[in-house]
């Protein structure tokens, strides 16, 4: 058993997790983030203490603890280099919540261990296993044999920030073009807004003045209804996506790729077209072919991943 | 002790290697691509033999024999399951070479070959490596932990065949706007031909006359003499390519990428601004950064290689 911590920038979420990655129990409180760390480190270790009395089970059952954490991570030594989410640098936070609990415990950026939750519950012990998360950002993570694929400074797996329009709209990294910039649930509001504008009697128009405003949704949810602008939106950003998820095959040649994040949740309205043009533009004719999937773990995918990086690490 | 062969489209080249990666002795013969594939196989057998005799090498000191080969192969069967480049569907070469030497064959794709050549002799030992070769087409290979990256079906480090610009040119591979298609030799020249024709009075457009055509050495020769038109297809030139570079930066964070084949030639003239633009725009701000360098392998990288694919298997 392994107890796994998601810290987030408004809560910290944490969870006993069994060596297969089922949750036995879970908790969460708010992060607070503009307190001193250590004390949002000690709130882990209370709460990790909480959920364990809850179910009686003991400390010592435990083999280790994992923390996703955003940001620049040092695996190795269990540093927090820097994050700007959560306002930290070169802390050690790794050794704090071992001070905190006694146990061992390890670390990796949130991305990467969403990637190994992901893998752990429904990789299908794929040899190579990428997930894409399509949320406020692209992110992401790679999973090799199943191990993170961290590159040698363990800032790597930033799939977000490949190009994909050279030249391209700038992205907050600092870069022009990136994947983020066309396939983020961000990106498609934004695309979705443009639209709109263009087309102001369009049905889709309509859906969001009736909703107050546009979502992730209202394209999807509009060409549902027969409307031809967003339909016209859909089908540019499964492309955007499809471009992005087919350069990664290309590169990678996973057995799997997972998509998840608030987009992915349009399910068959987006994947279909997304996997029908991979279909026709994949590099690899004559070898078995890469499966673009649904990613299934939602919100625990972050607790599940955190204890399956500390299942990793513990041997 | 390894040979290595390195089999192209026109010279099938053979090399005894020691065991660091160095070639004993060398030497080719005419691949004649269309003839039954047993006999280029045979010669392969033959030519090693032969080289073997002139250095008074025996053959019970080969510890192995690799293959660097052009198109898709089961690295694990050692079958070369397509090539268009020489024909070939489903041919058990590494069963071949076997039969005609009595030695342990293993065989691999040319192009993560040449990755695998230039990792041993100048990787320095780097956790994760990258080796782009900017030729025909852009190819290349991705080496993790001393190892070739092949994907779970072998097929994968395509890394001209990412998309560089969503919706751009046609790629031979049938998908639209690939890295190769901005970034190769053949697009350098392109790119080179068509501001000529836009600018028929410049230096460029004299110096690819007076030399009966334009190479890839054109655009970067007449930038040297102070031709403008010239420096602006350097700089765009550098810009695809760099903005390739950067995105596998952002995805592996690899210690070194090393940049091969022909347009690698033109030197500090392209490194310099591709890493300014990297240093620039690259995701990772606190960690140790990725190293951008020339290749030193040149023709050898196949037959060195191809013998380093036989030790890595040799175990």
């Amino acid at each position: 058993m392994y107890i796994g911590v998601d810290l987030g920038g408004t809560n910290i979420a944490v969870g006993i997790v069994d060596d297969n990655g089922n949750i036995i129990e879970k908790g969460s409180v708010k992060t607070l983030k503009e307190r001193p760390t250590d004390e949002i480190v000690f709130d882990m270790a209370r709460l990790s203490k909480e959920l364990l009395k809850k179910t009686g089970i003991e400390m010592s059952q435990i083999k280790a603890i994992g923390i996703g954490c955003p940001g620049t991570i040092n695996v190795e030594t269990g540093e927090v280099v820097y994050s700007n989410n959560i306002p930290m640098e070169h802390y050690m936070m790794a050794d704090k919540l071992k001070e905190y609990t006694g146990k061992a415990v390890y670390i990796d950026n949130d991305a990467n261990c969403a990637a190994l939750g992901e893998y752990a519950v429904n990789g299908q012990g794929a040899k190579t296993f990428v997930l894409v998360t399509l949320g406020t950002g692209v992110g992401g993570g790679v999973i090799l044999d199943g191990k993170v694929m961290h590159g040698f400074n363990f800032a790597g797996g930033e799939l977000g920030h490949m190009t994909l329009v050279s030249g391209g709209k700038k992205c907050t990294c600092g870069k022009e073009g990136c994947l983020e910039v066309y396939a983020s649930a961000t990106a498609l509001i934004e695309q979705t807004q443009e639209a709109i504008t263009k087309n102001p009697d369009s049905l889709m128009a309509q859906l969001a003045k009736d909703n107050g405003g546009v979502t992730g949704r209202t394209a999807f949810d509009a060409m549902n209804k027969g409307d031809a602008a967003a339909k016209a939106v859909v089908e540019q950003y499964a492309r955007y996506l499809a471009d992005g998820l087919v350069s990664f095959e290309n590169i990678f040649q996973p057995e799997i790729i997972a998509i998840g994040g608030g987009v992915s949740n349009a399910g068959e309205a987006l994947f279909e077209p997304v996997r029908e043009y991979i279909d026709k533009v994949r590099f690899n004719k004559f070898m078995p072919k890469t499966k673009v999937v649904k990613a299934l773990l939602g919100n625990d995918a972050g607790i599940i991943g955190a204890a399956m990086v500390a299942r990793a690490a513990d041997v």
